[in-house]
């Protein structure tokens, strides 16, 4: 059932080791089937070196285990609500990257300040209000999913693929779980190069809009003209 | 003679370089048997690479050598008042871990900031007062263990588990040696994070206590969900 | 066709992940034959991985394909501005490396603040001025060498081999493909020890000149004395 | 002729790339014969990876090439200097490693701030005044060894294994080759630390001078009681 989600899943949960975004088992990957509606993710607290594909979960999206012998990611109620509200993504990642997440902590979002960020971001990278405590002590992880949606009303995800969680960290997406392992890499890049530019030039603003087009369209949309195609 | 429990020391051991918490010799771990009230430990000033189970040095709580042809870590004393102390703990481990330690230099406690904090410290991590002339003087290394129990006369350490002591490094400990060095890689990962979260945001606050229940009781406790227990 | 030329563009290109200077494709190195008149470059958007050097692209100075099944690097022609405008050198690369973009973020220029930067850079490394809309919405990748020239107009390229382009990254160039990552890579540790100096000490100037002097010509002109020659 | 210190030298030089200490041939250790007044060092401008240990350059203390083909260290005239004037010490290293030197640039000297300096340093660990240009322009490499030395009027260098010079880099040295990295290792460590605490904590002092003596004398002299002897 689903054999190339679930492999695409599991070797996309993979990547997040190696590209140093995760300690232990602090980071998740899925994937969406958009015909059957079912969503393959990685099982909770299973340590990445153990994992197999096999061992991927799918639930509905109403958050049913229609496969698998294991209890699904605890933040599966998150992606649920990503998956619905963004009609047009295709994987999602949640981490604890260290540069990242910094910024969530300090509740700030990170402006583009560059090509780099450009390049993949078409503008910037926002934070989620603080929860309520209502928000916080009820359905907690489905609510996380629900500020989050609430952050991109005025935004495309499509444009911008992640997000910071106020206090906790940053989720990603993308066309697949590749790409939004992708854009999960970038993004703490970009964190990273962010934080020393501001400890450079503290009053440093958002970079020129039309470099931002630039470069944004230079990679997406009908004009592209970045790779092989 | 506890054969588990060497093995399991060193092993504990051997991770505190793979997960780079230290550099040449610069730290160690012990476990405990309560049963037999005899504690295993590290031999002093061995290199890691060379270091075998059978290595492994059995003190009593005294801090008698039980078996072993070494002699036990320098830090022993600290150790012993550490188990003697605190009942609920099976394992410590006392690095000079960077980012832990820099805290320690700076005598700040951390504060709990984010999510990562909260999914195993329910609480800030204290920094203990400086030691006096005469600790540091008399039996200092037993000293550092009784201000480090001082520091928890409000705490439960099964909550908090690790400490910076002032002007040296963290200690910190588990239910078992396996589980203390986990507990010292997520302090770096949470010191490292802090840091830069202050310096994106110099007046940040602890995070929202709601927030901190949240995480910590959904990973610990009677009403876990995180995992697959 | 130009073999020993893609030989070397093609290893260049692989040092770059070598010594951290990319994420994914974030980077390409070209070389010139000034005989022929021929640049040897980096396709578009191919992970250094899957990279072959007969993959290399030959494009004539004018930026026609020479040879090469693959699209050329979308830089390409801010690396042909370069060619024609700086005689002397013979290999360039583009990284959008950590430490060096920040600083080009911040729009630092980076004083030479001790004898790792004198070894290598005689003066201070620029940062171009911000390109005007027109540029950017022109011939964008064309006017970003045209950027660079003007930086350089007072600037000798052969002995400050490398820039930073304003809210992007760093240029460098070298007598060959591989002499130019070399001058990289000693940008990327110059910034980032030049952002430790400055977070250390707010006030540090740049070096004395004598000791510019001394280093510089330690390693560079016909008075150069280290090394084996 | 001197196998075995041509050996440990080239074991000592190795060991630069492996923790990190050097980009490229940034570095360089020697060790010294007492008896027969003759220096081992690594020759000038030859990649790590090449090197064998036959290739090692035998110096006496005049600087005149006793044996090997290749010629010494750019730096030999620094080193004999101290070999000179510091009769405790074996060996020596110089490197750029990336944080004592950006304290360097900074010209500050690293205050003892923690046990992991004490256990190693007995105090600050000092930065030289700036050259004067005669001093540069003249026999620099030599009167680069005279200001350390010049620095070290009223230190014990056995107590103080280490140096930062102005708008330079470090130097240090030990009982031996082996030893003088091993000091250099730590010297890193140290001011990646001191760095950070001094963010966190910009009013930091000088830690406790108890403190500071029980770390030092429990590693180094009479009374020492860490590791095996």
């Amino acid at each position: 059932m689903l054999e190339t989600l679930k492999q695409a899943v599991w070797e996309a949960n993979l990547d997040l080791p190696k590209y140093g975004l995760v300690t232990f088992t602090w980071g998740n990957v899925s994937g969406i089937d958009r015909e059957q509606g079912l969503v393959v993710i990685k099982p909770s607290g299973v340590a990445y070196e153990e994992l197999k594909a096999e061992d991927m979960v799918v639930v509905d999206l109403d958050g049913r285990i229609v496969e698998g012998r294991y209890k699904p990611s605890s933040d599966t109620a998150t992606h649920l609500v990503l998956y619905k509200a963004f009609e047009s993504i295709g994987g999602i990642v949640h981490t604890h990257s260290p540069w990242a997440t910094s910024w969530a902590q300090a509740g700030r979002p990170i402006p583009a300040l560059g090509t780099t960020h450009a390049d993949y971001y078409y503008g910037q990278i926002p934070c989620t209000r603080p929860m309520t405590q209502q928000e916080i002590q009820g359905a907690y992880e489905l609510e996380t999913g629900n500020v989050i949606v609430e952050t991109f009303k005025e935004l495309n995800p499509a444009y911008i693929p992640g997000v910071l969680v106020h206090c906790h960290a940053p989720f990603n997406w993308g066309t697949d779980p590749h790409n939004a392992v992708h854009n999960a890499v970038v993004l703490e890049e970009v964190a990273k190069m962010a934080y020393h530019t501001f400890q450079l030039n503290p009053s440093t603003t958002a970079m020129d809009q039309a470099l931002l087009d630039r470069h944004f369209l230079r990679k997406h949309g009908a004009n592209a003209y970045y790779g092989q195609k």
